[in-house]
């Protein structure tokens, strides 16, 4: 049985060790993780070999057993994504603003590590190693709570960062694992507000919601993408359909594929079956409000429930509605957007700047498939998590993400 | 009985008008406030004035009293401070980073407003104001719960921010005042996760622990200062004094007042007496460690009680304690430190640069009195708060941390 409590704050205290370490320092022990996770291939292998098999046993899902697997190239894939993070510039240290005040004071505000990152994740083990990555690159201890159906997995590949650091002359208390299945675990976790700084959850909606509702330590809440197309009635059509395509089919079952089309009444009647046609092909079903069910007429649309427009589908599912125009459009996605990423097509100057200034989403598109709200699409190199809340960091969050700043005064004496 | 889930969710589809205004409208609001508070100054004052009553009444001590109190030129210097804010610069539209990817996407970062800000405080009517124009201007609608021995007043003064924002064509509803002394109403608050986006407390410790504890929203915690100052061997010690003087008795009931001074062993025994003699001549009373008891000989320094190096004084009480050298100083603070404020005296520029990285507060200082943290004095032209907090903000907040940023990205049709 872990105690969490004690744990977290043994990284606590050997996080201040990383805090005021160097950029060399800190990509040396990345470059030692990625050697090692090389050089213990096999032993990482059988590991996660035992946890596909008990996976099996227990009757797990093939979803989730591929998830969970390193097998393949997978784990060669893990260590390139590594040593994509010691390529990055280190945020550590760079001085945001600086001024010097009537009085003389010279102030600035330079960035530092948060402390701890505690993160509560689920099936995939690859996350172990893109966490300690983040982490350690950003000045941060982290204490971790995989899925308890990669528990080996999870033990081989922390033992590689412990060993790591320990090598570069860290404490291994920098990276923290919660081996212990019992749910119980999580919750003290989140109670530990002395010693862990921000709680990032990567999970389903249920697992954010008990983070948001349980914890007393900042939590990011993100991750679910009830995301939004609007094909306004000027937009380049045929084109459209590609966006739309790639959006839904190119990997449904993450939070920036598209989940609601809303389809300019004047043009839905030419549109929605060329959409029909197109998706359907891949696979996509569709449920649509009345107008579109009309407009099918084939039964290729199935009437929406209410509860569909507020549904994450992670799945070929695609709802479509026919709206008046912009503003219904706007409306519909400011009651049932998750905040995510929000899309117009249009080839309307006005109402593409009309829609970036009136939908409050993280990502909110012109003109583009939904599917480049990610980290590494927009340039950061790499992602610990999407962010749909306001606070702190919106959007994809990589290491600026994980520092916070102090200000700095220096002065001669001077009094208030 | 006032329904707070309702009244939020009231404030929150307000909150896109504000969100949307132009700078020139948000100023307008703000003169039209400041110009009604001069106009509507004696209906003010008499609601005060019975805040003032009934306080007297329930026999609240006079600390409290003066505290709520307007009278006198008070409310003229709140509308000052309003002023103040409207020349301050308009944070929301502003451009953080943009970019154009290599595959033509155009990807820029804008700040936003958060939405709807919870403010929950006590007795200071002067806060609603200072809320209402610091809210108004950075694009965002606010909740606000005074304290109930100043429902009179605020009801007064919540009145002149509606009728302003409805002279200038915005919702009353932008400004939200919980005109309801259940305590229950704090709880309620803190369940509106889907119509408010942060929460600030304004309060004691209570208060604040009060909040973490209960939040489904986002909180900012802050506004408790254990503060440091650690004299070092080579400090200017004549200056010290000065420093320590002001640190300590210029206002010692706020947040950023001195609560600790750490002393060079090698210094203590001539500077712990000077120190006795100049703040004791204007009232401080002392609680030292050991070495300083011994020292101060006369037993004007009482032995101090475990717990006292993790008290905030607010009041004229200085804890001393003797330090082996800066090692056990900057360990002493990381201990006990609530990361607000904290200084090194020194002459030495190795323990100067070594203190301002070692350190791990809102704001680390060398040679300068902690009073300088606050959102005026270090150049922000206000306050809303001082986070202690790591996430989002640390320290002084004013316009620019009421804010968020979208992802803007525009496209030409691209997929991924």
């Amino acid at each position: 049985m872990v105690d969490v409590d004690s744990l977290s704050r043994k990284a606590k205290r050997a996080s201040r060790e990383l805090a005021h370490s160097t950029t060399e320092e800190k990509n040396a022990v990345l470059q030692n993780i990625a050697k090692k996770l090389r050089e213990n291939k096999q032993e990482i292998l059988e590991a996660n070999q035992q946890d596909i098999n008990l996976a099996k046993e227990s009757g797990l899902s093939e979803a989730i057993i591929d998830r969970l697997s390193l097998q393949g190239d997978r784990l060669e894939r893990i260590v390139e994504d590594l040593e994509t993070v010691i390529h990055l510039d280190d945020p550590i240290g760079q001085v945001i603003d600086t001024k010097t005040l009537d009085n003389q004071l010279e102030v600035s505000k330079v960035r530092t590590p948060l402390g701890v990152i505690g993160v509560i994740y689920e099936s995939r083990p690859n996350v172990t190693i893109d966490i300690a990555g983040l982490a350690i690159k950003s000045g941060n201890a982290a204490v971790i709570r995989g899925g308890k159906e990669t528990m080996n997995s999870n033990r081989a590949l922390v033992n590689v960062v412990k060993q790591a650091l320990e090598d570069c002359h860290f404490p291994a208390d920098c990276f923290m694992f919660i081996d212990d299945p019992r749910r119980e675990c999580v919750h003290e976790l989140l109670q530990c507000y002395e010693s862990v700084d921000m709680i990032i959850p990567r999970g389903g909606a249920n697992l954010h919601q008990y983070c948001r509702e349980h914890s007393k330590i900042p939590v990011i809440t993100g991750g679910i993408g009830i995301c939004h197309i609007f094909v306004d009635e000027s937009a380049d059509l045929e084109r459209a359909i590609e966006v739309i395509h790639n959006a839904k089919t190119q990997r449904p079952s993450v939070c920036n594929a598209l989940d609601t089309l809303l389809v300019h009444r004047t043009i839905g009647e030419t549109f929605i079956p060329q959409i029909v046609e197109n998706l359907g092909k891949d696979g996509v079903t569709f449920k649509g409000d009345n107008a579109a069910v009309v407009i099918s007429k084939d039964g290729a649309i199935q009437p929406a429930g209410e509860g569909d427009w507020d549904t994450e589908w992670l799945s070929l599912v695609l709802g479509i509605k026919v709206v008046d125009g912009f503003d219904e459009a706007v409306e519909h996605i400011a009651n049932h957007s998750s905040g995510h990423s929000d899309c117009i097509l249009t080839e309307s100057q006005d109402n593409a700047e009309n829609f970036l200034k009136l939908v409050d989403s993280a990502a909110v598109y012109v003109n583009a498939s939904t599917r480049f709200t990610d980290g590494s699409q927009l340039g950061l190199g790499a992602e610990i998590a999407i962010s749909t809340q306001k606070l702190h960091a919106r959007g994809p969050m990589a290491l600026a993400e994980l520092s916070t700043y102090k200000w700095i005064i220096r002065g001669k004496y001077q009094v208030r």
